[in-house]
């Protein structure tokens, strides 16, 4: 029997982790970490840095796996996902059947909260119902970029008896909710925002959260888009990748 | 000039308190806590509890403000709680200033995250709009009961490129949101997913979340509304009030 312990460690800064968070480390043998592209190397350090700022004893190691590449041109992106998911799947089996003793714990470590676009307890899920290792695992929750975002810009998500919506670059391309006066979108790599400059929304933007690069922009949409599009695409540059996301609010009565 | 810490504590369990939110607590001299309802003095209680096990010195207060009443009966419930929020600054206001002395910091211990069906930043904003007092606040997020609901419940808050519907009971009285698979619903007092026990639809509850009296149910909705009916009204009753949550989810071809 293999132990898992999916820890959410927070969006960025280390403050984020919980006291829970911090425990469940403490009760690993192996950390798992399975990313790729280009924010690896610094997402990787991150997660490390955690480890090592948090983990009272130097009984734990960490194994980086090459994820699999990810067809990101095909049309039928839940397929990909899916083709994706099953070799991570087969990828993650192997490395928890040879680097986690049989009674040992694996931990691993999620940016933001385990429940939110990320697929982590998905391939879990995969591994379970293949059946050949026999799991237990638990999740600890972390706080998202979300509420990263809402926490530095000191606003609230909704309004009042309000509801949200989180949604992402590509379905909000194909249109603005209007079943909600607050959205939140992450995973958008175009600033699918920019088509509803004409509408009267204010931007709350968030770049890097929680960490020493965080960029926060906000204001009326139309007025703040291109400085949103040019510090991002700067960063961007910069640093050879970006994480960013934002909450879109049809202003109202309320303050 | 005041200093307001505005700490999210997570939902119910002390363990989802975050190492940044242990830091302000120790920062703060007065604690100011605004309830009211049944529920108000378990969740003092569970405030003090939160204090007494992270704050590593003496020097800190708790004021228990008694909370004006909000007229829930009536229709125009935005208008209602706008009137509400205004007594609730004015009292705040008033507290600031007589238990805070002049360069100290007034802590807000909140359940959950103060970003998410939370008043607090409202009445900071009307206190610090008003202009009588010199304030300087920061928010510090916390774990919310929708990250403990998936956490307990070991589920994704969304499916795959899939979007997030976070709503109200009264919300979703009127409807179930068309442009989201995963709805999550707050604040319902009358079980309004009941309405909907006809659709093919998943459901994951939860209530007290992350404390000893938690309770989960799951499954598809038609199987176990009645049993979360009956489980909510026999824990109301035996503790007087409750705190729920839930999540919807139409089934999919992604497991």
């Amino acid at each position: 029997m293999r132990r898992l312990l999916v820890i959410g460690i927070g969006a960025g800064d280390p403050d984020f982790v919980t006291v829970g968070a911090v425990a469940a480390l403490n009760e690993v043998d192996v950390f798992l970490v399975l990313d790729k592209g280009p924010a690896t190397a610094d997402l990787t350090a991150a997660r490390r840095a955690v480890c090592e700022r948090f983990i009272t004893h130097d009984r734990w190691r960490l194994v980086e796996l090459s994820d699999p590449e990810r067809d990101r041109r095909t049309p039928a992106y839940v397929r990909a996902v899916d083709d994706w998911r099953d070799e991570r799947a087969a990828l993650l089996e192997q490395a928890l059947t040879e680097e986690v003793p049989d009674g040992g714990t694996a931990g691993f470590l999620v940016w933001g909260d385990p429940s939110l676009y990320d697929g982590t307890l998905r391939v879990i899920g995969t591994i379970a119902r293949h059946g050949s290792l026999d799991l237990e695992w638990e999740v600890i929750p972390g706080i998202t970029s979300v509420q990263a975002l809402t926490a530095r810009h000191r606003v609230l998500l909704n309004r009042v008896a309000g509801a949200v919506h989180l949604t992402t670059g590509r379905r909000l391309a194909q249109g603005l909710p209007d079943n909600a006066d607050d959205v939140v979108v992450m995973l958008d790599a175009d600033l699918a925002c920019r088509a509803y400059a004409d509408q009267d929304l204010d931007i709350y933007w968030g770049a890097y959260l929680g960490t020493e690069d965080e960029i926060l922009v906000s204001g009326k949409l139309a007025d703040v888009v291109d400085e949103i599009a040019e510090k991002r695409a700067a960063a961007r540059a910069r640093k050879g990748w970006i994480m960013d996301t934002y909450l879109l609010r049809r202003p109202g009565a309320e303050a």
